[in-house]
């Protein structure tokens, strides 16, 4: 472990490097034409979560692009390992991308380029302050922006389109609210930059079925769901019906399930974050501690 | 004027680079989030074509994404005729970039960013092989996937949201077609993959006025159209209606003019580029050679 890569270890074109020096080729259409899928695991406490569910789903997205990963399965699996491993941190963001590539100069066509496997790990960022963990977020459902369209660009493979998101944020950022939540233009809520939504009414928990990423965190609290038996639905839920929830929360991978309970000026409940949210941080907590889904990291 | 330039010269970080050595941070939300907004202009003979219009339009889409270059028009106008002066390139592609930037450590708010100018020229690479120029385009359009909706992209600033269009190329190829068109999903044709669309029919030229790209080169179509008396209408145009054109062509920075002969299995007018298609082709480059809109690279 050096000092170097305390802040953030990158895997590069074959090698480790500091975070700071790792660069992506301009020409490299992962760059110039937002050509690329990407996954993030994050590490707790020295573990990885779900490493393999990642890893599987990113090779899924790498097919649905039709590209190839230059390394198999087990091989960006250690090459993951590896980057956290260097950098010695307990707690990481690991991001593993794939890129279209850089294309022979003279052609225009995606098919002759070859693929580039990225991955870095950094520390580990809360997408939660304390205060919004504890007393929850304020978001904002986006009124001048609707995420982009499943019929255009496929939400389930993971993907860098991420202008409606950030336009959306930044209206947020103007209203006073912590993030936003887009809809699908039609009055269904659908996701916010970097996270799944959900909301509860009289106990029963429930989830946008299309438009937004299928998370692995969002899978995560329906799986805490189901083992204490909370009922969940996957549908349609329109952004009356979120306005109007007992409670509501958000899931990310740089987060875990984190608690809304204000959705543009409707306080949630009694403010707070409610029961069946908190039962569901718990548990996703208590997961972590007894150490399922994990891959410990073997630190030098 | 350095061989190292000769494939390519890019403006990185305040510094000259041979573009093989040319980077973005891994980290740069540019990447991350596909958060930038670019450019490209031509040079042909050694000038360029219609600089000031792209540097203006680059700027009000920096101004769009509230982002700021750390550079001046004047500046940026320099480091663009830098870059092809030192490559020594007489046909060239050049492009400017603004990207987000990096983020500090600790926090996921894009204003925090300090956002980061790049530029390159390449060897201008046609659109078009010769033959596509002379015998026209066959074009597909996109039955499995539209184009990202304005409500979502604003498709007038120039981004690399490009999944969709990639997506309709690669079905494209897999028909034999050389390109595809995408529609805006309610029977419209909107774009292509780096390029305006254009059909005629009795003599009227149309093209889409919502969803695409405000092209440059479509600009300077228009503009020619109205020097040669030639009608012209920037509306809704059905993919009936181009199916059913008696001629069509595409714009695009990267090859100016160029003929469009078969839309699906149709094959339009008599099989080769139209008389009013030709007569646009033609004037386009003698704008060109008389040095309209030109600004003269100074070569060492």
């Amino acid at each position: 472990m050096s000092d170097d890569f305390a802040a953030g270890c990158a895997f590069v074109e074959g090698a480790y490097v500091p975070l700071a020096r790792a660069g992506v080729p301009v020409m490299d259409y992962g760059f110039l034409r937002s050509d690329a899928t990407y996954d993030v695991v994050h590490v707790w406490d020295g573990a990885f979560f779900r490493l393999d569910d990642h890893l599987d789903r990113f090779e899924r997205n790498v097919s649905a692009l039709r590209m190839r990963s230059p390394h198999t399965h087990e091989e960006m699996r250690a090459i993951l390992i590896a980057c956290v491993a260097k950098s010695g941190l307990r707690d990481a963001y690991v991001e593993m991308i794939l890129t279209r590539g850089v294309l022979p100069l003279g052609t225009r066509d995606p098919r002759r380029a070859i693929n580039r496997f990225t991955a870095f790990a950094v520390p580990f960022v809360s997408y939660a302050s304390a205060k919004q963990k504890s007393s929850g977020f304020h978001v904002m459902i986006a009124r001048t922006v609707e995420r982009i369209a499943p019929e255009a660009v496929d939400p389930t493979v993971k993907n860098y389109h991420w202008a409606d998101l950030t336009k959306g944020l930044f209206e947020a950022y103007d209203q006073g609210a912590d993030t936003v939540i887009l809809t699908d233009g039609k009055g269904a809520v659908v996701e916010g930059p970097g996270f799944n939504v959900f909301c509860i009414k009289n106990g029963a928990v429930a989830t946008p079925d299309r438009g937004g990423l299928d998370g692995i965190t969002r899978r995560t609290a329906l799986e805490i769901a189901a083992e204490l038996g909370i009922h969940t639905q996957e549908e349609r839920v329109s952004v009356e019906r979120f306005l109007n929830a007992d409670e509501a929360f958000l899931t990310s991978t740089a987060g875990g399930i984190l608690p809304i309970t204000r959705v543009d000026e409707r306080v949630l409940g009694n403010g707070a974050p409610g029961p069946v949210t908190l039962r569901l941080m718990e548990a996703y907590a208590a997961w972590h501690r007894e150490g399922r889904y994990a891959t410990p990291v073997p630190y030098a």
